[in-house]
C-alpha cells in the first residue's frame, strides 16, 4: 500500500483510490439504446428524448452515453415497449397510452378523456400516489417507467368538415390516440391509433377523413393544415399527455446509486422543459396556422363537449373493471382528478379569466 | 508507466488514468453554501432548496455537497443576494422580486400583477429569450441566476373585512410582495414586503391587518387562518411565482463543465417537481381550510379585477422606464404574455372550462 500511494502521489491519491476504486472508472462507462415512438428529429417529442440522452452524458462527461433511435430504426414505434421488456433495447421514449393493448390502465400515465392537465397529471403522480401505482403496472413487464416530458394540452384536431353535433363524428375515418379514440367510436367514428411516421401520409391518401396529432407546434411541423380544414379546440382527449421513459428494470437496477438518481433528476427536468417548449412554440404555431395559412379554428360547442364527457365517463370506468390494479389505478387517478379541480377553478383558471377582463396590461 | 499499470492492474487500470488522473478526483470535490430567504425546515419553498442540495449530492454520490441555510441562519432573508454577490455565501434560492431594490426589473423573473402562469413563464425564461435577458440583469452583480421551482398561481391574501370596491384598500396595513404590493400602495394602502418568518407575528400583532403568503399549502402552515377570516382569490400579483437559484459567477465559471450541465438540469427538475408538490398540496390544504377550519372563501368581484388591472399596467409599465435593460426585460415579457394568451384560452383554459361542464367523470 505504501508503494503504490508514494507511486501514486501521496495523500490526494490516497484519497481517491479509498473513493473510487480504479477498476469501478472502467467498469462505470455505460452505454444504454433507446427506442423511441417518435418520426427521426421530431420537434418537441423527438427532442425530448434527445435531450434526455444529452443531460445524461453532459452531466457525466460523457460517462453515461445513451443512442436514441426513431420509430422504425431499431423497431416500430409501437414495439418499443416489447424492446425494452425483453432487452432489445434498455429504454423507451414515448407515450404509455400506446401500450394500451397490453393494459387499459396504461392509459392513465399518459392522458385519458377530461381527465387532468400536465401539472395536475404531474402532482398525481409525482406526490399523490401515482408512481407507486405505475411501478405496479409495468413492473408486470419488467419496467420501469418515469414522467419525463408533457406534451401540454392538446387540440381537439383537423376536420374537413365542421363537428355541429355528435352526429357529425359518425362514420368518420380518424386517428385519435388512447380512450379517446374509444370514445368516439362509440359515437359512430372509425378511429385507429396511428404511429407518428403514418399520421401525415394516411391524411393525405384518404385512408383517414381527419386526425388528432398533438397541438399547434408538431401539427403544423406535419403540415396537416395543408390537408384539414378545420381546427377544433380544446382537445377534451388529452388535456396534458405525460411522455415516459421506461427503463428495463434488469438495466436499472444495476445501474449504480448515483446513476439512477441522475436519471430521475433528468426526467423530472424534461418535464419541466418540454412542457414550457411546447407552450413556447405552440403559442407560436398558432399565430402561424390562423395569420399565414388561414386555418379555422372552431370550439366544440357545449352539447357536444357534454355528451363526449358523458361517453367518456363509460370508457374511463370500464378500465377499472379490468382487475384489482387498474380498479386502484383509476380511483387514485379520480380521486386526484375531484381534489385538484377546485383549485384549479380558483386558482389558474381564475387567472386566466381575469386577465382577460382587461386589455390595458 | 509499465510498472504503475501493473500496480494498478494492467488495461482497466490504464483507461482509468487517461480518463480521471488521480489528484482531479480530489479537485473535484466541491463544497458550497446556499442562502435562502425561507424559514427553517419550510415546506415547499425551503423544501426545494433542500431537494437541490440532495439532487447534486445524489447524482454525484456525495461528490458535490451543499449547505442550505435558513433566513437568518446564516444572513437575513434579503440580504442573501448581496451574500452570494459578495462571495460571502456560494449560492441563494429564494424569488428575484425580494432584490427589486437592486434592479426593479428582478420583479419580471419571479412575477409581476396580472402576469403569466408557472408554464407561461417556464416558456418565456427557457424558449421565449428571458433568460438571456436575465443573464444581463444578473450580470451587472455577479450572478447567474436560473429558474429553480414555483409556487404556482397564489392566493389573494387574507383579509379580516371583505373588499366590495377598491375603496376597502384604503388605509390598509397589509403584506404584499413585489409589484402587488405597489399596486396596493395606489389604491391607498400601506404595503410592506415582510420576509416569510415575519408574517405571521406581525399579522399577530396588529402591525398588519391582512396579508398574502403563497397558496393554501403554506398558508395553512403558518396559521393565517387563526387570524385573518376571508381567503380571496384569484392571486392577481403572482401568477405563478418562479423560485430562483442565483449562483456566484466566479463559484459557477470554476464548475466543471460537467457539474454546471448537472446544475442547470437540476434547477429544471425542481421546476417540475415544486410546482407539482404545490399544486398537489394546494389542492389538500385548501379542502382542510374550508371543511375543518371553517375559512370563507372569496373571489375578488370583476370591478375590484379591473381596476386592479388598470393600476398594475400603470406599475408594470414604469418599470421599462427605468434603463434600457428594464425596458428590453419589459417588452419581451409583454410580448410572451401577449402570444400565450391565446394559446392559453383555447387550450388549458377551454379545457378546464369543459371539464367542468358536466359532473358525469
Amino acid at each position: 500500500m505504501i508503494k503504490r500511494r508514494s507511486l501514486l502521489g501521496g495523500a490526494a491519491a490516497a484519497a481517491a483510490t479509498a473513493t473510487l476504486p480504479a477498476p469501478a472508472i472502467a467498469q462505470n462507462r455505460r452505454r444504454y439504446k433507446m427506442v423511441t415512438t417518435w418520426p427521426k428529429n421530431f420537434p418537441g417529442l423527438g427532442g425530448c428524448a434527445q435531450r434526455v440522452a444529452a443531460r445524461l452524458s453532459d452531466a457525466t462527461d460523457g460517462r453515461i452515453t445513451v443512442q436514441v433511435f426513431a420509430a422504425d430504426e431499431l423497431v416500430p414505434a409501437f414495439q418499443a415497449f416489447d424492446a425494452v421488456a425483453t432487452g432489445t433495447a434498455d429504454m423507451y421514449h414515448g407515450g404509455e397510452y400506446y401500450w394500451q393493448g397490453k393494459a387499459l390502465a396504461f392509459n392513465f400515465f399518459s392522458a385519458v378523456p377530461f381527465g387532468m392537465t400536465a401539472t395536475e397529471m404531474a402532482a398525481w403522480i409525482r406526490h399523490g400516489g401515482g408512481q407507486e401505482l405505475w411501478d405496479r403496472l409495468s413492473g408486470r413487464f419488467g419496467i420501469k417507467a418515469f414522467m419525463c416530458g408533457n406534451s401540454s394540452v392538446q387540440m381537439g384536431g383537423w376536420f374537413n368538415k365542421e363537428i355541429k353535433s355528435v352526429e357529425d363524428f359518425r362514420g368518420l375515418k380518424f386517428r385519435m390516440a388512447g380512450l379517446g379514440g374509444e370514445v368516439l367510436r362509440r359515437l359512430g367514428a372509425a378511429t385507429e391509433m396511428l404511429p407518428g411516421p403514418e399520421v401525415f401520409p394516411a391524411l393525405r391518401s384518404g385512408r383517414i377523413d381527419g386526425t388528432e396529432w398533438v397541438g399547434p407546434w408538431n401539427d403544423l411541423a406535419f403540415g396537416l393544415h395543408k390537408i384539414a380544414k378545420y381546427y377544433y379546440w380544446p382537445g377534451f382527449h388529452e388535456p396534458g399527455s405525460v411522455l415516459a421513459l421506461g427503463v428495463n428494470r434488469d438495466v436499472y437496477e444495476d445501474m449504480s446509486k448515483a446513476d439512477r438518481a441522475l436519471l430521475r433528476t433528468v426526467c423530472d427536468a424534461e418535464t419541466a422543459y418540454t412542457l414550457a417548449e411546447f407552450d413556447a412554440n405552440n403559442a407560436r404555431a398558432l399565430e402561424v396556422l390562423v395569420r399565414e395559412h388561414g386555418v379555422a379554428l372552431r370550439r366544440f360547442d357545449d352539447a357536444v363537449l357534454k355528451r363526449l364527457a358523458e361517453v367518456s365517463a363509460e370508457v374511463v370506468a370500464e378500465v377499472a373493471a379490468v382487475d384489482d390494479l387498474s380498479k386502484a389505478i383509476h380511483d387514485s387517478f379520480m380521486a386526484e382528478r375531484r381534489q385538484i379541480m377546485e383549485w384549479s377553478r380558483i386558482g389558474i383558471e381564475a387567472f386566466v379569466q381575469a386577465r382577460r377582463l382587461t386589455s390595458t396590461l
